[in-house]
């Protein structure tokens, strides 16, 4: 290994090859749900620096580990406890290569943060819309790796769609040059969707080529109170139609998720309406005007009332409103980490079936497990929920968790699973789902990814034990 | 191969198992350019079947070429001249088998004629978007095989990005039922991705859930003369910041390609704008009204008109000059083949590229082959041409295609790759492009590509020769 470690050295040069002192922030997961001990933590900064490191473990038989922000949340991208992976770090990549705006494009290196990319794309006149929580740290390599989705999916769709073309370096150190700013290229296999999600297990992506979209000259966020999860569906109907591509988010929020980030927040007024079961956030950007969208969302809301699919909404009046309110959306996560330790769920189903799953699923665990309280939000636009099981009022959070994880887990995903959902719908699976998806997914659909992974990584070498299991 | 034939009839019936007679239908490709010969025409009526057929074909080592509606213009479904390998056409499996309108999704068979499904989810009050000239009767499994383009990609992507799940038989005969509504999963690697546009060398899609959008309130077409491709390339980033996700098609069509239309279709009144290189034709759809749609579409040709990116143009007043003046742009091809033989480039270029990247190989094709005349059109708003050699007026076509096809190939291939292109943007590979995508694909992609094909489908049964020589 020591000889390792001095080609390494010379490779990215001695102060780039982490092995002593506190590695913790490249070694334990963002969740704290594993820790891990490396070989070393390399930090290459350049793609011909990459590529050498990946020939260099594997002609020692080192498996690496590829990182981007570190905010993964099923412990994908930290290194076993072993001691003998590689961490390979790409934060040091961070340049915005090329923005083409003719050509509604921006490449961009794995390490770029989210938010720098998202406000390179803006200086220049564009939106850039992957949006999600962590993107003040997470970097638009883990974003591809793990295909993320985040709050504007409804209308741009998941990394995946937002991505063109990737520069990559396969597990046995060559560089696919697979940068294109192309929207048709009808060339050969979907090289570029294969390692988008495959969550570092394949290659290390070092770069791509995103979408740019114009900036839209409004954006407005309205609030809506709904007496039932079927009509919060009727509700996103209606929007489809009357905002067309106009909708950009449509979020859903439990009233039991709103009264924590009441109770443990209550500087953010959480607006009253607290007679309904959920509310619903909907986003409308516009391509004409404030006064437009105004209008636009005004007549939704309006025939949605009169129909009776919502009981009571407000739309922000300016951008202070508008960020107050996703700003409650974004803080249920933190609320329940207040309230203490839960069991996260990251689920999706039909949009259509949703509601009848969320029916039997509650009834389900209310009548497996005493005093389950449920924390219900997400995506709905995009049948995306997160599904969140919190420990009965007064007890022992952890002891809970001990007792009753395994148990929730498996009651969930076979719900999941009978409504013809995923149990991962924007999380991916890591090494935290490993498992689970070995019972969930299709033994046809295993097979071909273990075909596929054997026939790109034969060594096994790149991030073994996430995604599957070889 | 008697006891093959033996069994296939077992599997789908004596009448659906064609061995005499003319099968020219099932054997020539579309454009005429290969001859065929089968050792039969199997067409199943449901899945299980198909994994029947594939499953004794590769017992007996008989190679298969699935089949859609035979529309594709690179020879990619149909047999070889051998004798021995079996067509399968999936064009008994045709039924629409669901809508969820609360999810926007179809579930369709694979050989359902994308007008069946376009016209069930329009009675059904969506949208669904893929158009392309061969509709009528092209198949969806023929478009998910080849990743089909068309005219709407500007606002809604390629058939990949229109398809959410796939029902495949695999090349040993499994059913994958990757049929999934879902618009998040991330539980592995993306399978669907993979088959899709792989042209039948992986396996066989048999169904697939697809996207539906809301049926737009109005629909509006123009036709805008432009001073240059440079202009046109202008009017399309004034239109993106317009119309926003309005813009649902933006083509371009060279003056040439306009005046044989003229000359061959004289009824079809092409607007008079002679003295330009070039026009343009722009789609906005609109979710509020056929009056909203009219002023965004005067306000974005004023604008154009001001900057100087547009001289002169006009809006259709009604549905019926809407009609016409695509059609004026669907006769293109029609119009060169009245011309004569002529060879086709179905070329994409990073849109901001496009304009240096016609001046360049202009010339050289002007200064290396005396009187060749060029017909440019295509869906400028992808990037995606169709840039066509039509032979020198009054020469012998055929004698021209002889000896100046292979060089013209290249000249144009060697300069789309100059400019960062593709040599095959919406059409695919097949059989006619395969010798081409080996010398303009990248060894990496080619390794990764040839590692993919034998860990799927080691025994190279499935559509062999085509995309890939192995």
């Amino acid at each position: 290994m020591n000889h390792l470690i001095e080609s390494l050295r010379r490779i990215v040069g001695p102060a780039n090859v982490l092995t002593e002192g506190d590695l913790s922030a490249w070694e334990n997961d963002w969740r704290k749900r594993e820790r891990g001990k490396s070989l070393a933590v390399i930090r290459p900064g350049a793609t011909k620096e990459v590529a050498d490191v990946v020939r260099a473990c594997a002609a020692a038989g080192v498996s690496i580990v590829p990182q981007g922000g570190n905010t993964g949340l099923v412990a994908g991208s930290t290194p076993d406890a072993s001691g003998t992976q590689v961490v390979l770090s790409l934060q040091r990549m961070n340049a915005v290569r090329a923005i083409d705006a003719a050509n509604l494009t921006i490449t961009v290196e794995a390490g770029c943060v989210l938010q720098t990319l998202q406000e390179a794309a803006e200086r220049a006149g564009f939106l850039f819309p992957l949006s999600l929580a962590a993107e003040g740290s997470c970097t638009i390599g883990g974003n591809l790796g793990t295909n993320a989705g985040g709050t504007q999916v409804v209308r741009y769709g998941n990394t995946r769609e937002l991505c063109l073309g990737l520069e990559v370096v396969t597990a046995q150190g060559e560089v696919w040059e697979g940068l294109s700013g192309l929207r048709k290229d009808n060339t050969g296999y979907d090289l570029r969707d294969l390692f988008i999600g495959s969550e570092g297990t394949l290659g290390v992506i070092t770069a791509a080529t995103m979408k740019l979209y114009p900036l839209p000259s409004a954006r407005l966020t309205a609030w809506a109170a709904v007496p039932s999860l079927d009509a919060a569906v009727t509700l996103l109907g209606l929007a489809h139609r009357h905002l067309g591509a106009g909708l950009t988010g449509f979020e859903v929020m439990g009233q039991f998720a709103l009264s924590l980030v009441a109770c443990h927040f209550p500087q953010q007024r959480v607006p009253l309406f607290q007679d309904v079961p959920y509310c619903v956030l909907l986003e409308n950007s516009d391509h004409e005007s404030q006064a437009h969208a105004r209008a636009q969302f005004e007549r939704l809301l309006e025939t949605a009332l009169e129909s009776g699919c919502v009981s009571d909404a407000v739309v922000a009046e300016n951008l202070t409103q508008a960020h107050q309110l996703w700003h409650i959306r974004e803080s249920i996560p933190l609320a329940q980490a207040e309230e203490g330790l839960n069991i996260k769920h990251d689920i999706s189903i039909p949009v259509s079936r949703i509601p009848e799953f969320v029916r039997v699923t509650d009834a389900l665990l209310a009548r497996e497990i005493a005093g389950v309280r449920l924390v219900n939000f997400g995506h709905l636009g995009d049948g995306n929920l997160h599904y969140n099981v919190q420990a009965p009022e007064g007890g022992d959070a952890s002891v809970f968790l001990r007792e009753q994880e395994a148990r929730i887990n498996t009651l969930v995903f076979d719900s999941v699973q009978a409504f013809g959902g995923s149990i991962s719908a924007e999380h991916g699976v890591g090494s935290l789902k490993v498992d689970k998806l070995e019972h969930h997914k299709s033994p046809v659909a295993l097979a071909m990814m273990r075909a596929v992974k054997r026939a790109l990584d034969p060594q096994n070498l790149m991030n073994p034990g996430r995604v599957l299991r070889m």
